[in-house]
């Protein structure tokens, strides 16, 4: 299987900068002072996540004549945002594919960047968006499975690597593994000696179970959904996967409690809002046994629902 | 008086530069599209105040020789911080008077950056810290009455102007005046055509009558501590003052409910913790009649207290 190289993550770069956030590298004073952390804020990205970098590298890597057809996505979460968003930048046509059961504040915020949504079913959101891509002729960008998303993910690692070119681990959240495999590409490449993390929620973990069995073992769905961190209930793809077991060095999986526990620490101490999906590397963080520092852990997205966040802060379970 | 100049601020960008968060400028996405609004988040920082920035240039200007006697700073707040976290960095002394009513978890995280925090009864932190300054040998670093504090400052303004030439307004928090000293120096001399206003809490809206009126006029201390924007209860110097009143177009006041609106904006859409002080900008632009754009508020500061945190995004008043 071809795997992402540092080449197509370079330029990557290239393609993506003038429309995304270069998120600085912020020092977070707590911990041991000889394995100093640092944070990087992907939250602070246009739409509130990371997934920004993927979707514009994907829409920048289409011809013009075959970008001007559109493009297709499905998604309840940020990735439905950040194709919105691209698709808006370059002047295109974008129908997102959404649940039923998506909250309501978020088919707004889609439509209101300038979206076609369209509700399914349970289940049927990737028939429904193939028949979108037959009768649009728009592309479909999907949330992780593909080269560019990948690649455009792995914009992250670099700047970890121009920033701080001594890192000695990087802690990165898990779900469909395109983070995780883009990131942990260009470390491997410009920094050899880093260890990179994995973290997932134990409520989700079926990538630390895949990774120790040496193939995909699914998860039920329903199973996944059960973490808090609604943005981590995604599976590797057999591309993803294979990213994964050449990059990583190990997963830590961490408790619902302590996500929480982590998107306080964030609040109170880096004054980041993090979603609990973008907490959940810090948690890792924590939970390591003596990880080499300097350590970076990406806070990857932001976007957590008002209520959820004032119940967190408060201290509740 | 002579106020602080434009080469100035250039030396003091050129001395604290790598001790600092270069913060970006991060696009809030809401508010009309064709006057745009950046953030300026500066809650990000070190310490998590800009405060950061004055302290530095302070103790980056003296004399290697005076410095190693240590320095002398009066606050309960983010300046103390910020003087206790410059000196560490410097390796010399830092002696921290603070109000006996202050918080024990602030004197503690004072501590905690090794400085030597002397408490002292209400209304005599003036004279303690000239005690120390006598005893010590220690140079007094005021929080914002003197040029180095407010070149330090004005390095935010040379940013904005670097990132955002055509930068049409500017939304600045005030309350002794250094911050807005500094940022309206700057910006006044790169961006001549911005408009710059300060902006300040109505139960503390001592520089606005003050310059309605030509003059500083005195509030009691009890009236400006009414405000919840603890950051904002200072009044102007003479030389602060006389800076405000070159640089200022205007002062906007915000009520209460107002900066806590701003906060749970911050916190929601831009996924920023600020302490009120640190929000009080972006409700004076909310508050402005039509800004001009593209427009810039700085985020000030993020150091709230937890529980008036979980409050305020509670929706509680």
């Amino acid at each position: 299987m071809k795997l992402v190289t540092l080449d197509e993550i370079d330029a990557a770069a290239r393609r993506i900068g003038s429309h995304i956030v270069r998120t600085p590298l912020l020092a977070a004073g707590w911990g041991d002072p000889d394995r100093p952390l640092w944070l990087k804020p992907e939250n602070l990205q246009p739409i509130g996540a990371f997934k920004i970098r993927g979707a514009f590298n994907a829409l920048g890597r289409l011809d013009p004549e075959v970008r001007a057809r559109g493009v297709v996505a499905y998604s309840s979460g940020n990735h439905a945002q950040a194709v919105a968003y691209a698709a808006a930048a370059f002047r295109v046509a974008a129908h997102i594919v959404m649940p039923e059961e998506t909250p309501a504040v978020k088919v707004q915020a889609t439509r209101d960047r300038g979206a076609n949504v369209v509700l399914c079913g349970a289940g049927q959101r990737e028939s429904v968006a193939a028949e979108l891509v037959e009768r649009t002729g728009g592309v479909l960008v999907p949330p992780f499975d593909h080269p560019d998303v990948i690649a455009g993910q792995g914009t992250i690692g670099l700047e970890i690597a121009q920033d701080l070119a001594d890192v000695a681990s990087v802690f990165i959240p898990i779900s469909g593994g395109g983070l995780a495999s883009g990131v942990g590409t260009a470390i491997r490449a410009l920094c050899p000696r880093a260890e990179i993390f994995g973290v997932e929620p134990e409520l989700a973990a079926d990538t630390a179970e895949s990774l120790a069995a040496g193939h995909r073992v699914e998860w039920p769905v329903a199973q996944r959904n059960r973490t808090i961190a609604d943005g981590l209930r995604s599976a590797p793809s057999a591309l993803t996967f294979a990213h994964l077991q050449r990059v990583l060095d190990d997963v830590i999986t961490v408790t619902e409690d302590e996500i929480r526990s982590a998107v306080r620490d964030l609040a109170h101490r880096a004054h980041l809002v993090a979603e609990p999906s973008g907490a959940v590397a810090l948690a890792g963080y924590r939970k390591a046994a003596a990880p080499p520092g300097p350590a970076v852990v990406i806070v990857s997205g932001g976007n957590v629902d008002p209520v959820l966040l004032a119940d967190i802060l408060s201290g509740g379970r």
